[in-house]
């Protein structure tokens, strides 16, 4: 099983050096996120991930959780975990101080993620879901709602859910059937049942709320007609079991330390979060956050696969350098001198890194929607979030598969063997393209309604703050990443147009065209990073600087990227404008003929 | 679980209309393959892979093999469906009648194999490991090893393994550990530990025969000191139990109802096959089939999963189509009617039915090759073998691991619950880019040993073959596949000498290019697959049929091929251009600083 070590100085270079989190931090007022403390927080999570999380990696696989009569266990170890994490205070960093949070602003909770993400998903879902049932308590809840569930949620003490898939329905949440029936004392009750309820039921937390999307009587049909329920697992008024339960955990691919539950409502008793009928819109406020959350999957797959690969292609002996030996002295040369393993490493990297750049960057824009000071930053760092999150979303997702197959790949037959732990980075983040929206919803996302239905203004919000870093940092050492990153971002300003004149004649062009517009938009937006991450570099070198080999160690990663990775956006770019009709042609009993 | 249901429809038009395989079995002097026996061989091996074998399929992934002191049992009904398949004579088809074989051509084996692959792979590699030992006796043996143990592998009742792999060596089988004495009797003593031994104990069969890489004392070091031996599992002379034993089973990603076994040899009495310190020698001769075999898990995990997710897609529904609903009476429309589904659908579709193009055309390489006819003729197949097998072998895994996860994707969420069985599909198949050398191993067989040594000779004899095809069949309907064809194939045989030219300075460049050589190659060659599948259609619907409906399905795939996947050959080009600087420039103390 690879060791995970807390990338500590990559996360500082990315915080301080390239997107200036000091500064940032000292614009939103947030006082108490010295360097000092940013550091800190670091390396007693880097502490707790690497000594109490990444010991239960495995264990979660192979054990998975338990389900018996309605009860679930967790695998050995992990409420002990959660117990610590809950009494350091972890939880509660970005919570708001009025509900017992410590105030610091969402980026440094994202930070805190990566680390707990990588050292070990599954267990990290856990407080993960609470993630999204915090945002929608503080935004929607009333103040009663806050001090009962809120509180409880940001110490920790208990966990949350999100209840918005049912067997029949999960992208398209318009058709759902789970019913609430006003109880004429304030509650309603619920009934239906939910699937694929990540952590849905568990050991780890003496109670459990869950946030539930349901029907009222006589709502509008479709997605209007959606709202949004507070359920908790013990009623709150006589500490009850309420009428929820596990009915069964899912056998999965992957992430089988998380519970995946069915939640059965037989009349629940549940209370309206947020304005009848508008439960969805509810959501979609919040989306942006978990979405990212799902993003930073994708990476931390790419960051603890490179990390075991990185180790094993040191250690394992095969063949010579196609240059001659280079380590005569041993009986065959490690394999980390064959352009191939390099290659394959050096994706994980560009990957990892360059994913890390675009999630910190985000969450940055979180901290300035949530601090919410100049309604203009605020705006636009919404409308950035707008076109970002859906890029961070599937493309990491993507392309962090990409990458933890690589890490089976640099292990050989050895990868494929479950002690090694490379092929469970492998299944268990295969799941990440799947939940919180499909990488063809996303992409459906970023294309139709947020590209075509600003008519590429919410786009230009984003490729602005490229232009103006090729406009700022056009020096003869940044021409390699320069010329070809303006040439990318102005091209993909004019997709749009042309895919948007098709669709006035077939809506479905928009369809055809959106997972690859979706992945071209994320090479390039790494492409940017990595560039900015190159001209970060150079910067620190010509200052004058003891680790040279580190800076250069991101210029030779971000050429790497522009020779060997960013190509394939040409590719999206052609296959994208070929149009609906290759797609569309075929007649649905003309593809097969069994 | 998806049902299997054998492609005959699309068998028959691989084998009969676009590969000519009538006039092929004609010209080998087959008499016994007219196209009735083959048919009704087809129809009876459709049967067996759909009754027997898949219904088999997910039982094998959750039973697993079982090891208990030293012996294996295999899940529940593999035993019997070997008998069965022993039974019906299936093992013996294309053995040489010498040795109770029924004679006919390698490509009828071949096409039974795709069937039992596509039903169940796991179950497959049981009598699949037994070809590998065959050939090895068929050509190395001598007459009285052939009696001995050929015809007890022809018939099935025994079955086979390679034993190469050490716990320190897998590609680079140079430095391999196990050595074999001479016991003075004949015999020689085998001691040592070979590990990811395929169906290495099983109780499936009476006996096993163990195909083993050892030295003899004294051996040069290096790949010129192995020798080839056959070690039974139970001694032949005396049916004792020989010191040959399983020590444990590996757990893996997948292929659970293989036993992958960890075999030790303790003086364990074994023969030698072949000329001493030339076994490799002699298994590169074989290397080529078994390879193929690989290439068909790659086309089978295409085709399964294919299947699995068209079904699916015709039967749930979610949303509408973007242009208006095409079922309104039903709650929402199937999935098919959104263009990326079907971009998932007939990206494995294309997959499956242009690899299975690929594999039949080089099976009847093989069958020229054996029937060993024409010298010219058998010189000629066997260099276009070369060039086609390490394509086969990596480019259709790496595309099957693809279309695999397509499948998963269609289904979303439900796609990673194990009952569905897609994802199992997917876990399955991750092995076949690793054994029988890896995509990166193919890669610098196919760009180094074969192209580049051969000054591209080797290439052209592929090459010209397209050549001829484009210039045979320059129809203006045919315009929009001969075109680009005609364009990429011409290409591809330039960038050997780029390559090559760099090479001669620095040969790591060889190493840096070879995989996207390879995946190039493998998108060009499938593109000359598509494009005579297409002209096939074409001309039967010229010549009248009352099937137009396939045949157009053939045009239609056709079209998407070259709009949305061919594209990628010239991303491959890029980066295989871009040099080896961008890998080989990292210090290996740069990677990562942790």
């Amino acid at each position: 099983m690879p060791d995970y070590k807390a990338p500590i100085r990559d996360i500082q270079f990315t915080l301080y050096e390239v997107l200036n989190a000091e500064q940032h931090y000292k614009d939103l007022g947030a006082e108490d996120a010295s360097r000092d403390m940013v550091d800190a927080i670091l390396t007693e999570g880097a502490k707790f991930a690497e000594q109490v999380l990444a010991p239960l990696h495995r264990v979660g696989d192979i054990e998975g959780c338990t389900f018996k009569e309605g009860e679930v266990t967790t695998p050995t170890g992990f409420k002990e975990a959660y117990q610590q994490y809950v009494e350091g205070g972890w939880p509660s960093l970005a919570g708001d101080e009025e509900w017992g949070g410590q105030g610091l602003p969402e980026s440094i909770a994202t930070m805190i993620s990566e680390l707990v993400s990588t050292a070990n998903w599954s267990w990290g879902m856990y407080p993960g879901l609470s993630h999204g049932a915090k945002l929608t308590l503080e935004q929607f809840g009333t103040q009663e709602q806050k001090e009962t569930y809120l509180t409880k949620l940001v110490s920790g003490e208990w966990t949350g859910t999100m209840c918005l898939t049912e067997p029949h329905c999960g992208s398209d949440l318009g058709t759902l059937k789970t019913k609430a029936e006003d109880n004429g004392d304030g509650s309603y009750a619920i009934s239906g049942t939910k699937i694929f309820i990540s952590a849905g039921e568990h050991d780890m937390a003496e109670n459990i709320v869950h946030i539930v999307l349901a029907r009222l009587p006589g709502a509008p049909q479709g997605t209007k007609g959606i709202s949004l329920f507070i359920v908790p697992k013990f009623n709150v008024d006589d500490g009850n079991r309420n009428a929820v339960s596990c009915g069964s955990l899912e056998h999965k691919m992957g992430i089988h330390g998380n519970a995946t539950a069915v939640m059965n409502f037989d009349g629940a008793k549940g209370y309206l979060i947020g304005p009848p009928n508008e439960g969805l819109k509810c959501m979609f406020t919040f989306m942006n956050f978990a979405r990212l959350g799902t993003a930073l999957q994708g990476m931390a797959a790419a960051e603890q696969s490179f990390q075991g690969a990185l180790v094993y292609a040191k250690e394992r002996l095969a063949m010579r350098s196609l240059a001659g030996a280079k380590y005569p002295d041993k009986p065959a040369d490690p394999i980390i001198v064959h352009p191939d393993v390099r290659r394959m490493l050096l994706t994980q990297k560009a990957f990892s890194e360059g994913g890390r750049a675009l999630i910190y960057y985000c969450s940055m824009q979180a901290d300035i929607i949530h601090a919410n000071k100049d309604p203009e930053e605020v705006q636009l760092a919404d409308e950035i979030m707008g076109v970002l999150t859906p890029i961070a979303k599937a493309f990491l997702t993507e392309v962090g598969y990409e990458a933890a197959n690589h890490g089976i790949q640099v292990f050989g037959g050895h990868g494929y063997i479950a002690e090694w732990g490379m092929e469970q980075i492998v299944r268990d983040t295969r799941i990440s393209m799947l939940y919180e929206g499909t990488t063809g919803i996303q992409s459906l996302d970023l294309l139709g309604r947020k590209v075509l239905a600003s008519r590429g203004d919410l786009l230009r919000r984003w490729t602005r703050v490229i232009h103006r870093f090729c406009r700022d940092n056009s020096t003869p050492e940044m021409k390699e990443f320069i010329k070809p990153l303006r040439k990318y971002y102005k091209e993909w300003g004019t997709f749009y147009r042309k895919v948007g004149i098709k669709a006035m004649k077939n809506r479905e062009e928009v369809g055809a065209a959106a997972v690859d517009y979706m992945m071209y938009s994320g090479y390039v937006t790494l492409a940017y990073f990595w560039a900015a991450m190159a001209d970060t570099a150079y910067k620190a070198i010509a200052a004058g600087t003891e680790e040279k080999a580190y800076y250069e160690s991101k210029i030779k990663t971000a050429r790497f990227y522009f020779e060997r990775i960013l190509p394939r956006a040409k590719m999206h770019k052609e296959i994208m404008l070929s149009g609906a009709k290759n797609l569309m042609d075929m007649d649905e009993d003309q593809f097969a003929f069994l």
